[in-house]
């Protein structure tokens, strides 16, 4: 399986926003692109034709549930996980990296893989990059990631470059294990600029089909994730996509687009959703609040999302109110469809020259769940952005 | 709001099976019809969208728990509740006498009507023939059901008489309360053949635009529930619906229409997808069953439903295996689809003179859960069908 990517617009800086096409035998990706994560074959509660509906291009699974249950080899023997699951677009997967690296107490490490327990049943397993690449290999997916060593974010520099100088063996393992396979090189380093930096130029020298940035948004405050990421953007090549892994919330895409990065990913959207929590363009809204108890008008006048053209949030509200199912379901179609229309307004945006002045707007508006990180935020936008009349979009 | 009833074929005989079109300012109701129960107006987990696809004409509320939660004064402000759950077909509502009176210790009887706390709060309400009207007028439904007495299974005979008597007082005090209401008549008397047929009696000489047949299926044999049917059946117009109230497993459908029955409604079919319970004609199958783990094949190769279309069972297992809603979703569809297909098979038949061949084949292969139930059920209809060479189709 290989994948091609083309820059459509934006800058030729490195750390700006920019447009692109990602080619995939399943299908294009436009990027900046939201990826909906269907951990276990299925974005919770959401048909196939209704994340598509969403506008998304391609989701994510996860290697290493899948490998525990129902086991790669079965999907392989129906036929792979885009049939197992009924998606005819692209897939990526994830290596199972950040999950068997969080199992504290149950994992041992050692250079040839990680043992570790099965969080379900207690089961030994012994992951190992080449398993990572089998498991991935046999779904059948569009884009790889290798299997990385992540560490806390509070670890010591010494830990961090022992983790990046692993991940970097690691992920040569994995490239000789399946070449067929577009496999992202994932690029760590804790919050150590130095690090960043190192396996960001020897990730870009060893070349790979795109770049993912991992390791953050695991706790460092807003403004080390950011400059982590803008240190790392500005090392990779134009010419392959970058993918800020795990990070998804409005503000987030923004100001992750707003550094270089193409693709996002986050469970937080859905999640958020079977909790009641909305994405609109003021900030999050809780569909259980009394105040919501009679309104008739939608969630988002502006959003075309199955929720919002057809039911109240009087509606939501009493189904959120009785833990009934199809609540659930429609607050993730909406959140699913908040931020890949976000992405589709900043691709907008991009193509006629005025992302910056779109993302000012936005995150002025957007009032991010806790006030401190959304003051940090626009700050941060302020200091990149206006005032110095620097031009990125 | 008016209705009107039209027989389209079958039998003369009024314990015979027959075929018809129930027309509501909403839309037409091809009888016999199963109909999803949408007790907090939602069928739990599906779209109306989605209800529609199953094929199902009309859906039912529950007027009880619409006037605890959200209230019907709220659905009545938000312009009733077609608009509210966004279903623009027909709604049958249930009045809530058996939601009422099933609160054992929390409710008090009088002639007026009755006083119950809450299941949820605890809050104290007095729930009159009245009041359950006025609900079901503020939800705008197309057809309305009496307050009626409702007693437990084994009740004796003077405590049945006396229910019987109440409820015909009060199905007078509901005409009366909104007589623009299609308000079916509710027949009970338990498993007492006198009051069945005294009721049955009384109420198709003080006419209603339909019947509903009350009281069953709630613990009493399966033999005694036909026995009780066909002893009402046998006393209404012909030119009315009749209704068998909280009856629907395909066995039961199939043995009511038989009976003269027209309309249908259960929680069982959606209660038992949510458990992983799906229907088949050769019986119910659970989809957690380890034999289904790698089966690549569709439930049902004939049902046309939107599991069935696009996913293994092999997929919808490992979907149950780990509590994912989607696989919920997918076999409350699949059953109510079957169910939905099971009323046109039957309409079919009905209509090719072929009833009595259909639902001996039918029932001599479906395996009903409980293996006494279907031997009795075999036996039963061997003894009013096919040796008699009576063609009650």
């Amino acid at each position: 399986m290989t994948i091609s990517f083309r820059r459509t617009g934006g800058s030729d800086n490195p750390v700006g926003p920019r447009t692109g096409l990602l080619t995939t035998v399943h299908g294009e990706i436009r990027t900046p692109a939201f990826m909906p994560v269907g951990t276990l074959a299925t974005v919770k509660t959401a048909s196939p034709a209704e994340v598509r509906s969403t506008g998304a291009d391609i989701l994510l699974v996860n290697a290493y549930h899948l490998y525990l249950r129902p086991g790669h080899e079965l999907i392989e023997r129906l036929g792979g996980v885009h049939r197992f699951m009924g998606w005819d677009g692209p897939i990526l997967s994830d290596s199972g990296g950040f999950q068997v690296f969080s199992l504290a107490g149950l994992r041992k490490v050692t250079e040839d893989g990680v043992h570790f327990r099965s969080h379900i049943d207690g089961s030994e397993h012994f992951y190992t990059p080449e398993l990572a690449m089998e498991v991935q290999a046999a779904l059948g997916v569009d884009i790889a990631m290798p299997l990385d060593q992540v560490l806390p974010g509070e670890s010591d520099i010494q830990a961090s470059k022992a983790a990046v100088e692993r991940t970097l063996r690691w992920f040569e393992r994995c490239r000789a294990a399946q070449p067929q396979l577009a496999t992202f090189a994932i690029i760590q380093g804790g919050i150590h600029e130095e690090l960043r930096l190192m396996h960001a130029r020897e990730a870009a020298q060893a070349g790979a089909p795109g770049f993912s940035i991992g390791g953050l948004s695991v706790g460092e405050s807003k403004s080390s994730m950011w400059a982590m990421t803008e240190v790392v953007t500005r090392e990779l090549p134009l010419d392959r996509p970058r993918y800020l892994m795990g990070v998804g919330s409005p503000e987030d895409l923004v100001n992750g687009v707003a550094r270089g990065v193409d693709m996002f990913d986050c469970v937080l959207a859905t999640r958020l959703a079977r909790n009641g929590t909305l994405f609109t363009d003021s900030g999050r809204a809780n569909i259980r609040n009394a105040r919501f108890r009679e309104d008739p008008t939608p969630v988002d006048p502006n959003c075309d999302c199955m929720m919002c053209a057809h039911f109240s949030m009087a509606y939501v509200h009493h189904l959120f109110r009785n833990a009934e199912l199809f609540g659930y379901r429609l607050a993730t179609l909406h959140n699913i469809r908040y931020l890949v229309r976000l992405t589709e307004r900043m691709r907008e945006a991009i193509a006629a020259g005025a992302f910056e002045d779109f993302a000012a707007d936005y995150l002025s508006r957007y009032q991010a769940v806790d006030e401190g990180v959304r003051r940090e935020q626009k700050a941060k936008w302020v200091t990149r952005g206006k005032p110095e009349g620097r031009t990125r979009a």
